[in-house]
């Protein structure tokens, strides 16, 4: 296999890819039709790797072997020659990806797995009419890439057997936690979750049950400190002597009510939206937001290292 | 105040409580109408300390310190007996609950705040005919609460509001996280939303769109991680370089179409439950489920401890 990795749009989301990738010893090269994005990228990613090397997440590579990695690409051609894997991240528009995986086609050799990462849009949706279509699927990371393992690998009805495997293998190769999607279905599982973890929370603060701080803590000093290492059916199958039967017997009908109380589909109105919004402005200021970004990836690095030694020590 | 707190009922979430309550400086008094049951909660609680002062989750007490904060009461009357704070932690059934009640309000002091551990019955339900019916209300921990700080306040309607307010000051004073439910709500609001989450977790299993294992991945190494240390208002409100306004305009469509999707309450059937319980099997044998719990708990003890220093260091 080779070792080149294509990354194909090098906003945000592509420069964590490049990341990974590095730092799990590919050469990765970059291009974006944008002028001076790709020269931009490297920059950004040449600031960003001393905090990465100081948080113990380069893989124990010194800054510069990883950055002796990343290349920037003149053309689209170039990225893609040779390259075993390209990262597409395109903005989300159907026509913009339509577009670009018609010049993808000309040009990419049949070895190279094609992978989105689109958060929402099929797969299915443009890339049917290619020749390279049964080379195509949906790599959808959680932002950023680099902190946070999960990618959902969501094929295409076309994607070849070999080009989903050789993925899910590419993924857990550059330690990427990959899950399969069966089907193409609107936003995959993880969106699905959080979207159907959201609705309650909005109907909650709506109906004036509590307000969306008391939400936020019924989360992060709550269920959210197991989830940061075991998954909901784990958890549950953990509360209770007889494992997941017997906790499904015992609160199955209590969910079940629950479940036709939170049938009501809701949009979030504007009322709703301007009163969540009331209460964040008061704990966070709107010109903080980036900082509190910045506050956000350094906890997530935390996590994750400390997750690292978890397994280590106590077993994954 | 007084530093004496009446713990009623030892079994998992009374000892846990126990353990909040002495390393905060308190002094507890243990009862539980079983014969014997306090002897061996003692003994438990006893050999339980040595472990958390291992973990740095003593408060920076000593283990001789705290233990000497544990007491035997002889009766109900003595728990009682001059108390601030009553947890009460007596099997979930309403019968069980209003009998021992009854018995609470001919020997309980004007001053003694009397809550519930109840996850599931609401305190109106066994509390309307007492004369101390103004001193109680739930405060429903996550298990155990030692590892998990969440507390949710839930008052019945003719809770005092000095009485929800001096709990909320104690569940501070001993590290705890209360939330406060303006009203009294089926499931409270943190098994509301694991609820939501779990019924698209199941829909998503049923309808063949992934496993049971990727669901757990999808949690453990994606939104599970951000959850661990700000909650789901939060982790939008960041998502958007407009705060939780911009991502509602942005996704709020989406998550509606979502949500019309998953307005369709299931029972979670028996061949269903059977499908992710093979599946946790394969992962963890029937006679594991004890041992993950222990492993659980460590883990936890883990994240909250890291969770301290990410505070301390870079701000909560």
């Amino acid at each position: 296999m080779s070792k080149k990795v294509a990354i194909v749009g090098t906003g945000l989301i592509g420069r964590s890819w490049s990341i990974v990738f590095v730092r799990a010893g590919f050469e990765v090269w970059l291009w974006d039709p944008i002028d001076g994005a790709v020269s931009t990228a490297i920059k950004l990613i040449k600031e960003e790797l001393p905090n990465l090397a100081e948080g113990n997440l380069l893989n124990s590579c010194s800054v510069e072997q990883v950055f002796a990695r990343v290349h920037a690409s003149n053309s689209l051609e170039d990225a893609l020659d040779g390259a075993d894997h390209m990262q597409e991240n395109a903005p989300e528009r159907v026509e913009v990806k339509q577009k670009l995986y018609q010049q993808i086609d000309q040009l990419v050799d049949p070895q190279t797995v094609l992978a989105s990462s689109t958060s929402g849009i099929v797969a299915s949706l443009f890339t049917e009419n290619l020749n390279a279509k049964e080379q195509c699927l949906v790599a959808h990371p959680i932002n950023p890439p680099h902190l946070v393992p999960l990618v959902e690998l969501v094929p295409t009805p076309w994607t070849a057997e070999n080009v989903i495997d050789r993925t899910t293998k590419l993924m857990h190769q550059v330690s990427q936690a990959p899950i399969l999607l069966n089907q193409e279905i609107k936003g995959f599982v993880a969106n699905r979750l959080q979207g159907a973890l959201l609705a309650e929370a909005f109907r909650l603060v709506e109906d004036g049950v509590c307000s969306a701080r008391d939400i936020d803590i019924s989360i992060s000093e709550g269920l959210g400190l197991r989830w940061s290492f075991m998954g909901p059916f784990e958890t549950i199958d953990l509360n209770s002597p007889k494992g997941i039967r017997g906790y499904c017997e015992n609160f199955g009908p209590l969910y079940y009510e629950l479940a036709k109380e939170q049938a009501d589909p809701r949009i979030w109105r504007e009322s709703l939206i301007a009163k969540v919004e009331q209460e964040r402005r008061q704990d966070l200021a709107a010109d903080k937001l980036l900082n509190r970004q910045h506050w956000r990836n350094q906890r997530l690095a935390l996590i994750v290292s400390t997750k690292k030694d978890g397994e280590a020590k106590l077993g994954k």
